[in-house]
Order: structure tokens, then C-alpha cells, then sequence
């Protein structure tokens, strides 16, 4: 095998991607190649094309879940649960490689998820620095990444499909304290708002209803686990809040899931929501401005409550594995990336889901 | 005894308050007289007179929370506590007497202040259906409300100046889930911020800000618990942002209590608490317009949960009894009611309440 | 029709049961008389006969979780969830016909299910006051019981099947507060744990493991959900604790749920549960004895949560309502009660319910 | 300064300490020396001279929990709160010096303190590794130990007589899921039953009883904030369960603290605490036999949570220090650091202390 291999970088926001030779590195003890199989294109990177995140390193290479087979291991590899990896495994691994596990929000606060230290493949490492993100033929994993062996059961795709959006929806999942019959309304039908509603159906919701555009995405989410799917094109929010109404005694849902990054989206959410119902907020990954709530109405008089859900843990990770497989045959992860696209096409892959023309796009930087 | 006695009544929003002669009625098996002490003019009874509760079925006899001695009891009465009740003792009532136990809000969701079928002394009943409100020299007791003794180290006085607001406090506390050492900021410092104040001091709380005016209800903040109160009228949001932070290691506090009931304080709440605080809602009992937030930087980043807190339980009740036995000596509870009112000067209170020149107005309605 | 019903009576613990003719009450406004379909002979009720139970009012008419359809009707009927009710309705109750949400377990301490003045249909009113029991041919529903409509899509045999210990697993359940992915394993293959292992299936379990015996109900436990049994007649302790170890990283389960009733089920369970796990116990209806365990090795140094289990609450009765009627079609609840017994052959029905020749009997008190 | 200090060491079990000269390290970039100014032997010590816990790399030097002033550091030391942490300053440190941050306790299971690569000072690191014990006149702080300031206001002599056992306490509160109003029992005397008592009382129970021996410690109970005290010597457990049931509404207590270590404490423990109540295990640090209870009476029926205890994380020992700062003037903590011991005087505070003679030994290795 060469000692060079290609990357896909984004210079700068807004700028066209470009594709650059890197070599490969030297490894430390502990450390290991991953040859990539498939890495994403998922509302992230949009972000960081649109220059939407603070205090992104420029030059990056994108792709922050990614999969593939272990190429070169330098000294013995433990993956996280503990297990030998070897030269040739299929293998994943949890995209955040640092937390201080010192600071306030690691210890007292115990959410790892806002430790100032975290660190993430494809999004806080500059290229300068190697080869730390998905949209390359080799991904560099750094000793103690939490590296896991991909069930057989499970394809890259699959994986992929459910990519960062699968292990957010864990969380939210978590977040939103489900109890089987519960009523459920996801808010969104993108990578993250799909991967929610199939973990809302497999924790015994009751009605699952599901928000979104276009067609094809409504279709899956049918397909996902949603009962009842809203048009967000086709419908107002009068006539949404009516229909869920309707269908829930009049109350509104038990659990809302904001997975939508609109602010309109939140506006609608606390109306959608019953009294001493659950809120769960987790698609506002970057600011999209203002939103106008009456905190009489829709919080106070309602008894709500509304949590706030950031990122993923690597206990999220290991359960969406074991989650994955066991259900990946039945739930159609593996559709959500519905178009594969190589190195040299990622400009196309971001305007097409920029424009929202796919969902995901799967990366295979192998692919000519 | 006379058989007619005196009681005030609100005829409509917005209307002088009058006083009138009632008969005394005839009581039922279970149902009792209440000589009445002690009631209050509470911030409801001004949005009442403000007209701003819909469904009240004015006129009503206002006062929700009240304590006296039994006067007249009809067959046993037994207390909420199981205990046997007498004419001549010194008695309290839990001011919802109905909840249905059956509607959803009771069951399933185990909210019962939503009850749709919820009844209130002082709000829900017409004067022409009897003495269900405070502002009257005795309150007819139905079967089954809960009555218990007022133990004999509380004065009338503590019990009042607590009042709805420290049973709405004890609900508030509950829902924070505070854990000893965390850090508290109460917005607002009328009789529910200030009950608030106490039972965080009481819980363990590390530094208590409070924030509010004027001056008076800033030095009774202090001496709830406060450690650090700031006056509304001479900061501003900015500057009350930065010493938060400047105190807690520059995350904001875990805890933030919204009991001031304006628009503009949800907005200041939200900049106030740490990523992953918690920040319960209970002042906005009335609709005082919109708030506009950002999602992204105020729920989803911050990981925050807003959990909004309406009314009180029987169970807030008993147990805001058992704290003020214990601590009604050193918290000074009876200074928020700073003043005694007569039924003639209701008038007069209910205008003082509104301009906010006192906290909290006790009603005697033997005065004369 | 008559006015003379037959019912069935257990005299005294011990004694034969008798069948004998009751009149039907006249009905107070708000009450109802329910033709009975089906009832049901469970553990509880091999308990009262075999007198476990303290408290228990002899002669009584068994049968607490009933079905039938509504005969007469006095007054407008109006379900729990605030619909009308009207004669012909196929109908449920919920058996617990009175708390008094006064008391404070049901106040202070939430949990009506320890209510000192809690009454069960079945268990807890003589026969001399009246047809409260569902072994016979009417059941009388005083004002105020929680009726509600059994949706078409249930069979009564569905909801029998399914009976208390559905109810039971409702809560179980809610207590257990599972996520999607926990390992689950359930001690005894009784009705509860039946229900139990179907409820943790719905919430998305990854393996459960169910203890139980013999043969038959191993298989409807498999059909129920269950992935891995273990005959308790055919394994040693050692065996299963080897066996689930070895299927869960060597850790034992998440949660471990006892609905066996034994003394030594509850010495197992500490052992299979992993470290921070939650074992929740909802099989010990009655005192079968001291169990012997570790207070180091099964509790502190495992950081284990044990959570007693006791009875329902109306929200459990409506939420197994909610789940039945979306997933009676797939789950093999109307198995559960695997044989029909009529009024005369109850004596029989007892004998193979103590001896575990069947699951659950059926009642059918028009069965001649 | 010399380059050589003292230590003591445990060469095995049931051996004498014995004193041993031990060279001063060379520090890493991130590296400590501490001068012991205070460390303590706790009952812990005397498990691991009795033998009684499993995997002890002996010879060790013992002391977990320890305070002194930086003598020396190598590079910039970062303090777990962020601050630059310079020679000369008083600091104490976190004594769980590692954890793995990857395995599944640490993970999936959000139970770090059941990690199984879990480093502790004083416990699991052989004296043949290092000064890795607080009975040494020098501290070695290994890069990434968690290191605070102690606070202006807190005395060494308050820090170590809170020690390991308030670290506990912090978290038996917090597992204790308290509210103000509370009544809370604490079984047992030492070091951490003393804590507990006082952050129950800083968390606002109502009444505090505490069940302990001898006279001394029961006099220092009440001042950390019992109200009532039971002698074990002087009471009969029927007596005990007499008195509390006699003051609690005839319920037993909300919340009870087994902080004894004994197995017939634990036996009592579930007798003592209400139905629907919580009681948290966290004495039993070793192995001292079975209990037996009854699932029926004291788990099942009782609706009873159980709560296991191990250990203390790192956000315990940060809030241990904030409480500190704020009560350590009001509560007694120093007191219960009773006795000063030189290095060769370990012995026999080890005998005193395994015979009750005091509490907590304070260990001053500078002593002659």
C-alpha cells in the first residue's frame, strides 16, 4: 500500500472542497489506521461549509462518523469494551476523542457533553494536525479513541445511515424518559428526527407523529416507526395542532422531540406538547435566531418541561450499536443515506443537502 | 352567636370591593365553620380584580388561603392527618377542595393541579354558593376538604405571611431537585420568591441572589437567606449577568427560580443558569405577554431543562406545615404580610398590593 | 331477565367454594351493573383461599379484574376518561374502587397503592355487602369506579389474560425506567412475569432472559418476548448465573424483575443484576418467609437500587388499555389464560392454579 | 529540604506499621510533591490491616484522605477548577487518582466508582511504586490527580475530620434523592454516619434521629445536627423501631443512612423506614455476613427503594469543598478528628481505632 492517500478539505467557509494528498502518518504505540468504508454529509458539515460553528480550525477534513476496516495497529488495540482489535476488523469508533473528565461540567455538573476540552473528529482539528476526519481514504485513530468492532449483523451502511443522528436520537431518547404508550411527536424528519422516531417506536410509543418535508423523507418516516406523518408544506400549524388534538383527548402529545432547527419549529413545539408533557430540544445545533414563547401558556400554566439536549456520550455510542444490532434488519437505517458520493463529488453532496434534496449523503472516499 | 356575618365580595373585575351580610349555613355530616383569623390579599387576588383569570364566576368572596378556629362542626371531623378535630381548635385548610382523582391530568399523567375539574377557595365559587373565600368572618368548610391543626409554634401571622406562596415554594423546590451546595438565583422577591429564598436555604443551597425591589422586600430577601440580592431598579441585565458569572465560576447558577411573573425576567432567566441548570418557571400564573428566547444558545447548547411548576398538592401543603413548625421561629415568614387590613380597607389593600407597596396584605376581617 | 344472579362465594380460606343466588341491587345514581364475560382466577386468588391475605372479610366473591358488558345503567355513566357510557358498552373497571386521597401515602408520599382505606374489587368487600366480585354472573360498579370502554380491537379474553398481573407489569415497568438497549431478566413465568417480559419487549430490550418453569409457559414466555429461558427445574443457580454472565460482558443484566414469589428467587436476583443496576421486586404478594442476602457483595459494593413494587394506580389501568389495544393483535396475552371454568368448577380451577397445572384460569360465570 | 522522608508502612496484614526512610521522586512535567500536613486513618485502615479487602498490593502506605502545601511541582499545575495551583499553597486532592473514562461502568453505566482500573491513594498502589499514601511526610501527586485549593476558611484539622467519610456523605445524599421536610435515621456513628447526619441537616430534614455508641459519638451526632439519639448499647432494636414509628405518624422515617456496617444494622434499617420510603446502603465496605430479611414485608409491600453506595466521584469531593467552605465554621467536622498520631504511633491508633476508642485518628507525619 502507498504511504500517501487522499483527503477531501474544506479550506475555509464557503469554499469549494478540494482534494489534497496527505501521507500517511507515523504511529504512536496504541494508535491505528482506519481504512475508511464510509464516512457521512450530514447537517453538520453544512454548517461548517456555511461557516455557522464558532472557533473551527480551517483547514479541516470533514466526516465525523465514519466506519471502515482497521488497516495498521501499532501495539496492542483494546477497543472500548475492552476486546483485542486486530489488523482486518470492521470496526467504528465514538467520534468525540477528548473529554477532560476534570472540569465542572465532566465532574460536578456531569455533563461531558459541554466540557470546553471536547474535542471531534471532523469538526475541531485541523488538518495540519493529520488525518481527523471521515472524508479521507485513512482515518487516524489517536491512542484512546474509544474504537468499537461493527456487529456482523450491521452493515456500513446501516451504520452510516444512522450516523451522528442515531447517537443523538440515544440521547434523546434518554432525555425524554419514555415510558411504553406514550404519544410522540418528532418535529423533523432528517438523519436526526428518523433515527429518533425509530427509537420512540422501539420503546413502545404509542402514536408516533412526525413533521416534515419533502415526500420522500415523509415516506420514510413511515417507514421508521411514524403513525400519522405531517406535511410541513402542505399543512398549517393550525391544522397540525388541531389534527395532534384531535388524536390525544385533546391534550397534546407526552413527548415532543425538536429535532427540526427551525425557530418556528420551537414556537410550535410547546403548543403540540399536554400539559406535564416532555420537551425534548435537540435540533438547534446551531443558531437559527430568535423565538417567540408565551412562558404563561406554555410553560408555566402547562407544567412543561422542556430539556435541552446536546451531543452524545460514549455510552450513546455503545448503545446505539447494540441497538443497531439487533433492529438493523427491520428499520431502515441503511436508506437515509440514499446516494453515495466520492471525494472528488463533495461540493455536490453538500449543495445537494443544503438544498435538502437527500437527506444524507454517504461518503466512500474510495470511489472513483 | 349572630346567625349572619360580614364578608367581602368582588362583584366584578374592576369594581370596588363591597361588604355584605351572609347567613350562616346550615352544615352537613363532615362539613365545619371557620371563625376566621387570619387571611390574605395575595397577587391573584389583584390579577382577580384585574380580571385576568378566565372562568371566575364573580361575584366571588376572595382569599384562597386562610386559618382560624373551628367554630361550628357537624358529626366527626377528621383532619388530613387522620387526627380528631374540635371546636376551639386552631386550624388550616388546603385550599383546592376538589380534585376528581379519575381525569387523565389525575391518573395518567399524575399532574392534579391540572385537573380540569379543580376547585379553589376564593377563586372557582360564586358567593352565591356560600363562604368559600377568606375575606369573610367564617369560611364554610365542605366535606373533605383537608383541614389540619396549625401547631402551636406557628402564629396565624407566619402561617399567612407564608401562604400560597410558600405552598407554591414548596412545589417550586421539589421540582428543582437541588442538591446541597448548589447555587440559586430567585427572580422576583413577592411572597412566593421570598418563601423560595427560605426553603433553598433551608435545602443547603451554596450562595442565594435574588433579585428584585424596592428596597424594603430586597432587605426581607436578605433575611430569608439571601446572600446577595440585586435591585431591579438600579442594574441592569448586563451588569446583573456578569456578577452572576463573576461568582460562579462563570457558568451562572444551577438553579434559577422564576417567580416575578414578567416577560422580561424569563427572557434575563434563561442568560442566568449554567449549561445543564435547571430553571423552573412558577410566577407566570397570569398571561403577561411574550418572551423571545433563543433556542439554540439558551436549550439546546446549554442543555438546560425548564420545567415550569403550577399550583400545589395536598402533599405541598402538609409539608410546607411540617417546615414552618420546625423553622417559623428564625425564618421570618410573618414580616412578608407587613400589614393588617380590616374588610372595609380591602379597597384600599388590594390598590397597595398593585402599586406594589407592600408584599403581602393581611386580612382581619374582625377589624373594624 | 331475572332478578336473581348466581355468584361464586369462598366462605372461609380452605373451605370449598359455593355457588349461590344473590339479588341484584338497586342501583344509586351513578352505578351500573356489568354482565360479566369473563374473570379471572389468579395467584392472589390461590393466596385467599389459602388464607395468606390479613384483613379479609370472609365470605367473599372473588374475581378482581373483570369484563362484561354494562346491563344497567342508573343516571348518566361516565367513563374515567370522561366519555359516556351507555348499556351495551363492552366495558373494563379498574378494581381498585377506592383511595382516599387524603391519607399521606396518597398526599405527602405518593403512593395511593399503600392508602390504608384502598378497596379491591375480589378482595377487600364481603359478599354480604354486595356483588363485588368478578365470579359472578353481574358485578356490581358503585358511583365513582374507573369504568372505561374496551376498545374493539381487544377480545375479552386479551384483557383477562393480560388481567392484574398486566396492571402489575405496568408498573413494573415504569419503576424499572428502562431504556432501549437495557438487558432485561424476569424471575417466574406467572402471569406477572409473563406481561412483564411482553412490556420489556415493547421498550425496546435488547436480550431479556426469563426464569420460570414448566415447559408450556417457557414457550409462551418466548412467544411473549423472551429471548433466552431457563428451565428452574432443569438448571442450578450456578448454571443461570454462568449463563447470563456470560451473555452481558460478564456484568449480569440491567434489570432484573422478580415476579416468582419465592424467597430464593430473591437471593438469585441480587446475583444476576449488575453492578448500578435496578432489581425491581413485584412478585412477594404474600409472606413466603426470610431470604438470606449480602448487604456488601448484593447491595453497597454493587451500587445496586431495589425497588419494591406494590399494586397499581388508575394511570396503570389506562396505559395497559392503551397498549393492549395497539398491540393485542401481535402479543399472546389471550393465551395467558389458557382454560374457561364456570362458576361450579372453581374449586377445580383453585386445585390447578395452586398446583401450576395452568397459567391463569378464565372465569365464564354463564358457563353452565 | 532533605531528599529523603518518612512513611509508614503496612508491610501486610496484622502486621505492625513500621516507619521507613523513602527517597523524594523526581517529578514529571505535571507532577507534586505535597507536604502532609494532616492525613487521617479511618475505618477503612483498618479493614486493610485486618485484610479484608481483596487485591491490596501490600506493603502500602496507608491515607487516602489527606491536606497539606505544595512543596514542590514540576511545570504548570493546573488545579481540577482551573486555576494555577503554585508551591506554598494549601491543597487537598481528589484520592481516586484514576479511572479508565472508556470501559462500560464509566460509560454505558454512568457509574465511575465501580470502574474496575479505579486507582485510590492509600489502597491500591504498592509502597514499592511510590509515596502514593497520606501517611508520608510527602504526597507524590501524579500528573492528572485531581488537586484543590482548600479554601481560606477551612482548617486542615476540619478537612480530614470530614475526610473520606464526608466524600460519602455527599454522595448518600445525593443517591437519598432528599427534600426539605424530610425525616431522615442514620444507623451508625463513625466518620461517615457523623457527615451524613450534617448534610441531612444542611438539606433541610425535619427530624434527624441517629443510632450509634458510645456516649462521645452520640454527643457529637447531636451537635452535627441529631435530634434524637439512640444508644445501641442501651436499646433494643423493638425499642428503637418503638420510638421512631412513636414520632413518625406511626410510618417510620422518609430516608434512612446505613452508615454501620453491620449486618443486623441493615436487618433493622428496612423496619425503620416508611412504606414508599428510601433507604441508602453505604456502611457495608467489606464483607461482615448475611442479613436476612422478608421481600414481602420489608421490600414488596413496603413499595421500599434500597439504594447502594460506593465511593465518591470526583464532582463529591469538589462539592465536599464548597460545603466546607460555607458550614465548616458552624459544624463541628473538627471534632471528630479527635486524636493526633505521629508516624510511629500508627499502631496503636490503629488499635484504638479498630476498638472504638475514637473516631477518626488524625494522622501528623511530622510529629515526633
Amino acid at each position: 500500500m502507498s504511504d500517501r492517500i487522499l483527503a477531501a478539505v474544506m479550506e475555509a467557509p464557503h469554499q469549494p472542497i478540494v482534494v489534497r494528498e496527505f501521507p500517511l502518518p507515523d504511529l504512536p504505540v496504541g494508535g491505528a489506521l482506519l481504512r475508511t468504508a464510509c464516512s457521512e454529509v450530514c447537517g453538520t458539515d453544512v454548517h461548517l461549509w456555511h461557516g455557522r460553528l464558532a472557533g473551527v480550525p480551517y483547514p479541516i477534513i470533514p466526516g465525523h462518523v465514519s466506519a471502515g476496516v482497521l488497516d495498521r495497529v501499532r501495539g496492542g488495540l483494546e477497543g472500548i469494551d475492552g476486546s483485542v482489535l486486530r489488523e482486518g476488523d470492521r470496526v467504528v469508533f465514538f467520534d468525540v476523542h477528548r473529554t477532560c473528565g476534570r472540569c465542572r461540567a465532566c465532574t460536578v455538573h456531569r455533563t461531558p457533553t459541554r466540557c470546553t476540552a471536547r474535542r471531534v473528529y471532523g469538526i475541531t482539528d485541523s488538518a495540519a494536525d493529520g488525518l481527523f476526519g471521515g472524508w479521507a481514504q485513512q482515518i487516524y485513530l489517536e491512542p484512546g479513541v474509544g474504537i468499537a468492532r461493527l456487529p456482523d449483523a450491521v452493515s456500513f451502511e446501516s451504520y452510516i445511515g444512522g450516523g451522528c443522528g442515531l447517537l443523538t436520537a440515544v440521547h434523546i431518547i434518554e432525555r425524554a424518559t419514555m415510558r411504553p404508550g406514550d404519544t410522540v411527536l418528532v418535529q423533523g424528519t432528517g438523519a436526526v428526527g428518523l433515527s429518533a422516531i425509530a427509537l420512540a417506536r422501539l420503546s413502545g410509543a404509542s402514536t408516533i407523529f412526525a413533521i416534515g418535508a419533502p415526500a420522500a423523507r415523509l415516506d420514510l418516516a413511515r417507514r421508521m416507526g411514524a403513525d400519522v406523518v405531517l406535511d410541513l408544506d402542505a399543512t398549517t400549524a393550525e391544522e397540525r395542532l388541531e389534527l395532534v388534538r384531535a388524536a390525544t383527548h385533546r391534550e397534546g402529545v407526552d413527548v415532543v422531540v425538536e429535532a427540526a432547527g427551525s425557530a418556528r419549529a420551537f414556537e410550535e413545539g410547546v403548543t403540540l406538547v399536554r400539559d406535564g408533557g416532555r420537551y425534548v430540544v435537540a435540533g438547534h445545533y446551531t443558531d437559527v435566531g430568535p423565538s417567540t414563547i408565551n412562558a404563561h401558556q406554555h410553560i408555566n400554566r402547562k407544567h412543561l418541561e422542556i430539556r435541552g439536549c446536546w451531543g452524545s456520550e460514549a455510552g450513546h455510542f455503545l448503545r446505539a450499536l447494540s441497538l443497531l444490532e439487533r433492529h438493523a434488519a427491520h428499520v431502515p437505517w441503511a436508506e437515509i443515506g440514499s446516494q453515495r458520493y466520492g471525494l472528488h463529488s463533495l461540493n455536490e453532496a453538500l449543495a445537494d443537502a443544503a438544498a435538502m434534496r437527500l437527506t444524507k449523503a454517504l461518503v466512500d472516499p474510495w470511489l472513483s
